[in-house]
């Protein structure tokens, strides 16, 4: 690193010398800054994935709970964090790097963000973000239209009113959806007659007004664990949350959702809410959205849209049809930090109503006062940064058309691989890829065949070791440092909803290759190849099932 | 800005470039980055705050709620967000913006985010984190020991411990208490006998199983309104908040908790939860820590500290006594984008028991299995950005002792500026400063000599007026754009309790001089000239009153 001034000495001198903002292009800071952009562009070139060193080991570079009695120069840390921190990080922009929902980021986020760093305007009241604000709340417009698509004038009496807002910018889905249920919880318990809703009340004076014994929260079960933790928060209790049927397609079943519905009336449990997920987290699978939203219209039950991934879908025009009926949707998560390319920290929740969140509106009297603009009496968060700025930069430069070209070949890309294993005589896909996630294992072609012939209990013998194999695969495979995929457990009706442990890959990186997917597959056979005996005992149960 | 190549045309081969981490020191997006730079920090250099424009012309900016269907250059962009966005926003770090929480940020942390934006990395879960899991734990670490103070083999205990959490990382202060309250609920109606908890079978039978037909949480009448939205989001309902009364320094009366406490539970109703606060958000104020500690103890409640404001002054060697009795808390909120100068987006809540979040982990199939380390299992939030890395780097260059000096000078010049106002004839300290924050309002001699003799009915309504001058002064000096204090309403004993209008101030910017203040307080004795009707009229009703 570049020389410097000892700018962090301990007197107040030097301290307001790190306050002030450097002179010149030739600064220490700037050549600093500079020297850092070179490091982390040759760091995202030249690394496929961090420097391998086992979590124990980099554990010891953090274990000092002591906070330092003397400073380091800014240089000397800048190195420190290179060192220990950059090089032991996992390089999630990598186009071998197909495990998770993080992908690469587009590059000229990295000038933009330092706009949100350096102004560093806090979005709760305007007093501390003004033109922020309305761009908040047009971002907030724009995936409103994006979902709902309202007219024109519907935009401009809403989009920037004090009294209302059409959503709510947070720290991610989780965030988005613990709102949304909020929102719906609070509608479903409202004030009536001498009760005073439940947001003043409580829960439980709320129940015995309604004359209810339990709230619900319908789902598929393969919606996001963060409804699990939301119907604990809420004080429904993960009990109330109830889980739906799928079918093959790992899709809800509406028969059933009526079915469980009616059941819970029956017992004097109120289902105040049905989600919807457009892109399911381990599969990309869509429900039903207009089946759904036809049963909650008629039951008066909240619609709630997972979309956290699958929302950016309806930039393209090719797919949007995939989403069809999420315009009846009450509220609509959607992660910007997902499928819009945007950094870590950009979830959204739509309502499609503009006065829907009046049941959780807040006021102070130092910030959020009664017919302010401040976007914060509408948000569980507080203090909040920027980051809309973010989402506002990336529409306008990569632009609808854009996203759908991203789009497009993210799921062209997916079904180009689930072509290729399909291909394969030792590999299955377990699940068909709807958007770009599909799921699938390593079966050598006998195992398969004695999997389908094998008796019950021998099925499950073997299906065990079948998922200690997939294990192993993607364990070893991480560590090596080529290429990752991620893993989860499915339930396939094809081989009797026994617990199958697959390899879950989503392709959302525009620069992952065919050529890539194709080493991936041949890396995972050679690896099986690693564990001789585990092997060795899958074989002989399958040639044992099959003579 | 500098010309470019068309990288945003609508082609995928020009996608996959904006995806493409620019080769060299001369390329495009570098150019760019330097531009922003420069003009970035000539905007942070010159501006004292952003260029008034009214916001219904903002607004204007900002009205187009479709998603643009062509793409634009980056360096148009940019130009477009520094003509539209920058020139309008809050210039929150200039040394005369004293009006809020958010300050100055040392510049080093402008390159340093860099690493945390390119690298993208989200703490959910090892799998996209790796070393960043390991640093935010020791953050977590550093902040416990700084309140908790145990030793060494403590932490190296617990600190990196799969199973447990000695806190979490938030994206804010308000995040940070509602998880607080949340495990402080849970603990409360925990699993018993068949019962299964609350996490499980939600607040109704949990109430019923325990007997109880209410809860409350307990604060000051002078808490932060997180903790009402807290109260509605727990299903306790925002009548479960019950205020304590406050002394003349707005610090929680002992004996008036105990008499609540007792009332609460005569009436069935259960305080499961008190909540002390450490730096009250309109006063800098902080509560009788140890006192409410043992009352929270012999009455087996949750004793939750609040000091997203005042925690940092823990910091000081020379002031850490002011918060005497925070290691006795279960848990303690602290905000590190307030006092430990981190950019937006920085809580954390600490819990003095490492398996005190044990009622409110969770998991899932594909990420935070049980055993994994993944800081997600304790987490409100699902995704969450690398921010802990920027904590953690202010901590090694700044060191503890710099934190000391920047809170030590924030609190002199507090006293400081009080004694100045002492001084004025025409200016009135409503609450002394016990950290770097006061509130004073404007009344000239005559007007605080009438004041004091007014009957009840001219005291209010001379009140009223004085209400209306420091509503009309704070108004146009934030307009005028020199300088920004901003403003709450309080009930000082001193007046009756009258509802009180008074400029707040708040003053952690290190570069804020004595000047700053001397001249804050004649531009705002030169506004209220600027109102001769308002003013004449407070004259003429003092008179009246004194003659």
């Amino acid at each position: 690193m570049v020389s410097e001034q000892k700018t962090a000495n301990v007197s107040f001198e030097s301290l307001l010398r790190i306050f002030t903002v450097p002179e010149g292009p030739d600064s220490t800071l700037t050549k600093i800054d500079q020297e850092l952009s070179r490091n982390l562009n040759l760091f995202l070139r030249e690394h496929i994935v961090a420097e391998e060193k086992p979590l124990k080991e980099i554990e010891k570079d953090f274990s000092n709970p002591q906070i330092p009695e003397s400073p380091a120069f800014v240089s000397e840390h800048t190195q420190h964090l290179l060192d220990n921190l950059v090089a032991h990080s996992v390089h999630t922009s990598a186009p071998s790097f197909i495990g998770h929902m993080t992908s690469a980021l587009p590059y000229f986020l990295m000038p933009l963000s330092k706009i949100m760093i350096a102004l560093n305007q806090n979005l709760v009241k305007i007093e501390t973000s003004k033109a922020f604000t309305p761009l908040e709340r047009q971002v907030l417009g724009m995936l409103h239209r994006l979902i709902y698509q309202e007219n024109d004038a519907f935009y401009s009496q809403w989009m920037h009113s004090a009294n209302h807002s059409l959503g709510a910018f947070c720290s991610g889905g989780t965030i988005a959806n613990i709102t949304a249920l909020w929102v719906a919880r609070n509608n479903a318990l409202k004030a009536d007659g001498d009760f005073q809703g439940v947001e003043k009340e409580g829960l439980f004076k709320a129940m015995r007004h309604y004359g209810y014994h339990g709230l619900a929260i319908l789902v598929s079960d393969r919606g996001h664990y963060s409804l699990k933790k939301a119907a604990d928060v809420l004080g429904i209790g993960q009990e109330g949350l109830v889980c739906v049927k799928t079918d093959h397609n790992n899709r809800l079943c509406p028969q059933d959702l009526k079915a469980k519905m009616a059941h819970l009336k029956s017992q004097k449990i109120k289902p105040f809410a049905v989600v919807g997920v457009a892109g399911t987290t381990e599969t990309g699978n869509i429900d039903p959205l207009r089946d759904i939203a036809n049963i909650c219209q008629q039951e008066g039950c909240h619609f709630h849209v997972d979309a956290a991934w699958g929302g950016a879908t309806l930039m393209s025009n090719n797919y949007r049809y995939l989403l069809n009926g999420i315009e009846l949707a009450d509220s609509v998560t959607i992660d910007a930090h997902k499928q819009l390319y945007v950094p870590m920290g950009a979830g959204m929740v739509l309502f499609k109503k503009p006065d829907a969140m009046h049941s959780i509106e807040h006021h102070a009297q130092y910030i959020l006062r009664k017919g302010s603009k401040d976007l914060g009496s509408h948000t569980l968060e507080g203090s909040r940064s920027g980051m809309a700025m973010l989402v506002y930069a990336s529409m306008h430069i990569i632009s609808r058309p854009g996203y759908e070209l991203l789009i497009d070949q993210s799921i062209a890309k997916a079904r180009y691989f689930a072509d290729l294993i399909k291909a394969q005589d030792d590999f299955e896909l377990v699940s068909e890829p709807e958007l770009c996630l599909l799921t699938y294992r390593y079966i050598p072609a006998l195992v398969r065949q004695a999997l389908q012939q094998a008796l019950p209990n021998q099925k499950a013998e073997l299906n065990e070791l079948l998922n200690e194999i997939t294990q192993f695969v993607q364990k070893k495979q991480r560590e090596t440092g080529h290429s990752f995929v991620s893993r989860t457990r499915l339930n396939p009706e094809r081989w009797d909803k026994l617990d199958t442990i697959v390899f879950r890959v989503v392709l959302a990186n525009p620069l992952t290759t065919h050529a890539i997917l194709h080493s991936i597959l041949d890396e995972q056979r050679h690896i099986a190849t690693l564990a001789p005996n585990l092997m060795a005992k899958i074989v002989q149960l399958a040639q044992r099932i099959t003579s």
